[in-house]
């Protein structure tokens, strides 16, 4: 069975024992994970993993110095169940899962892990009881969107954003695409989005942002000012680099919230004076609840947000190491989704 | 008409011609101003205050360099309104007013300004629609709390705090008492406190505090997780220091609520991967609504919170800069109220 393995910043392909199912388990074959900036951003900075893992009292137990296997998109085919298992899936169904192991009183991370495979693999095992089974003969490559159109949806949820109010979206990886998405279906409006990238700011466009702003020529705030200005403004910060969220402070105006789902994992400064100024409400999100997953799924499933636009390229196994290397230049890949049955090294373009 | 005057950095007392009231306003005679944190602050940092009120956009218009009169927690005795002017209040009243004077589309802020009088003087002019009558034949002292109460109640109202939720209160100053004070009226507990002065912690105690904590000798949430560690945690910052926004962060369980009323004026490093991992909800809070302005008199008018033993010290017109000083130790002075009546240089002890 092979799998990538990453270890000191480097990623190559494995060859593993075959993996057998316990009971509450469910064997799959991996058809499609895809590759998520925090994946990217653990390769370079493991070692802030693991700091604030200590920080946070955390007891993953990560060493990113001892070989580690990481994919936590996955749509996988179920080859077996374990001994005495139940699930909502059996043998040929696709399924997606949230990116957890339970064993007894532990929860063991998928996608972080020296022990656990990952969704970089020709197969791997996930929790029987976490199994949802893909409706509707979805793909598997849109069903294994799920996991960050979740991410996307719990922020969004936790925004408290209601029809009415206005978004600002700060930045346009995956994570931000994914909020424009989801406030598009929720009717908010109007969407100011900002990225760098003109091809970002283009799939944004497509998925429904209806201001799309290069903070090269324009301040993000002063766009939405420009076309609206009143509406209650909730600003999405999904960047991710030091300073972004001291901006989306500055650009707030008074009373305004601000969701924080870019992941910075460096020390950041902010200018405290101001929050208290405006008074700010600023919300911290990551992963997403069980039903927010699912209802991701059954979203895409039936076709309640298109997702596809997202997806711009797939590789096999012996090409993950390169696509993490395209993956830095925002001007070619968005999403890439890891098919372990493809050969060779390039990524097939999707569109 | 004599008034306290500040200029880059020194305090003096200054000679004005006697105040006149417009048409809407209300001339009182100053009969007690409290001396608050954030004129010290900016007494020593006035440049941030000016830097931050740029960095917002505000038209403050105020001149650090130029004169200007403190002083916004006062309370007065009416002497005369503005010609054609209606108003709760008549000669004679004792008055509290939110430190605003409108003027047509413009709302000016008294405590902070080259042009209007501030409560550390002998008179000023109040806005009449503000004014409201002090009850009860309540003191002129403790009416002049109700500036820093209402700040305090607007936190806690802000927090979101429900009996049931444990309360966690960074800082001993008078805000954090203010906290201490409202969320023993709400019914909260445990309420655990901490500061570096053992006066301050006693009085915390004495208002209320279940449990006082000396940071160098254990960490505030520790000692939360002693004594409790299962409540929903709400943590208030009232330090106002570079560090505590972090530490609050740091401290704080997963889905813990954080609300930032310490006002540090200066840059502030955060880790934000802490907030994003553990989905902190951290909100920022100054002032009041002018319903919470009015709650806090009455609650203090009526004996529903107890708030004498904040003041420490009453001192004249020609002993304010000598209180400035004075509350730089925190083991000395808490909250010293200014009575232009008073004369002398000494601050006259009141417990």
């Amino acid at each position: 069975m092979r799998t990538v393995v990453a270890k000191s910043g480097a990623l190559r392909v494995a060859e593993l024992p075959a993996l057998e199912p316990e009971a509450g388990q469910v064997l799959v074959r991996v058809r499609s994970c895809g590759i998520c900036g925090s994946d990217l951003h653990s390769l370079r900075h493991a070692e802030s993993v693991v700091a604030m893992s200590d920080a946070i009292g955390s007891e993953r137990n990560f060493d990113p110095d001892a070989d580690y296997m990481m994919g936590h998109e996955y749509c996988g085919e179920v080859l077996a169940l374990g001994p005495a298992t139940e699930s909502a899936v059996g043998p040929g169904d696709l399924t997606v899962a949230m990116p957890f192991l339970i064993r007894g009183a532990t929860v063991e991370a998928i996608g972080f892990s020296n022990r656990i495979v990952g969704g970089y693999a020709e197969e791997m095992i996930l929790d029987a009881g976490l199994c949802l089974k893909v409706p509707n003969g979805l793909d598997a490559g849109l069903a294994s969107l799920t996991e960050p159109l979740a991410v996307g949806l719990h922020a969004v949820n936790r925004s408290g954003i209601e029809r009415g109010d206005a978004a600002l979206v700060l930045g346009c990886g995956p994570i931000g695409l994914s909020l424009v998405v989801w406030l598009k279906a929720r009717g908010i409006g109007p969407i100011v989005v900002s990225d760098y990238s003109p091809r970002r700011r283009g799939l944004a466009a497509e998925l429904g942002a209806d201001v799309v702003v290069d903070p090269r020529e324009e301040r993000p705030v002063d766009a939405w000012k420009r076309i609206d200005g009143v509406r209650p403004l909730v600003v999405f910060e999904a960047v991710g680099v030091p300073g972004m969220i001291d901006e989306a402070m500055r650009s707030a105006p008074s009373k305004a919230r601000i969701l924080v789902v870019g992941v910075c994992m460096e020390r950041d400064a902010i200018t405290p004076m101001i929050g208290v100024i405006k008074e700010l409400d600023m919300k911290f999100a990551v992963y997403y609840e069980a039903d927010e997953f699912a209802d991701t799924l059954h979203a895409i499933a039936e076709g309640l947000i298109d997702v596809a636009p997202l997806v711009t390229g797939r590789v096999g196994l012996d090409g993950v190491a390169g696509a993490f290397t395209a993956l830095g230049d925002p001007e070619g890949q968005v999403k890439v989704l890891v098919d372990p049955a493809l050969t060779g090294t390039e990524i097939q373009p999707v569109r």
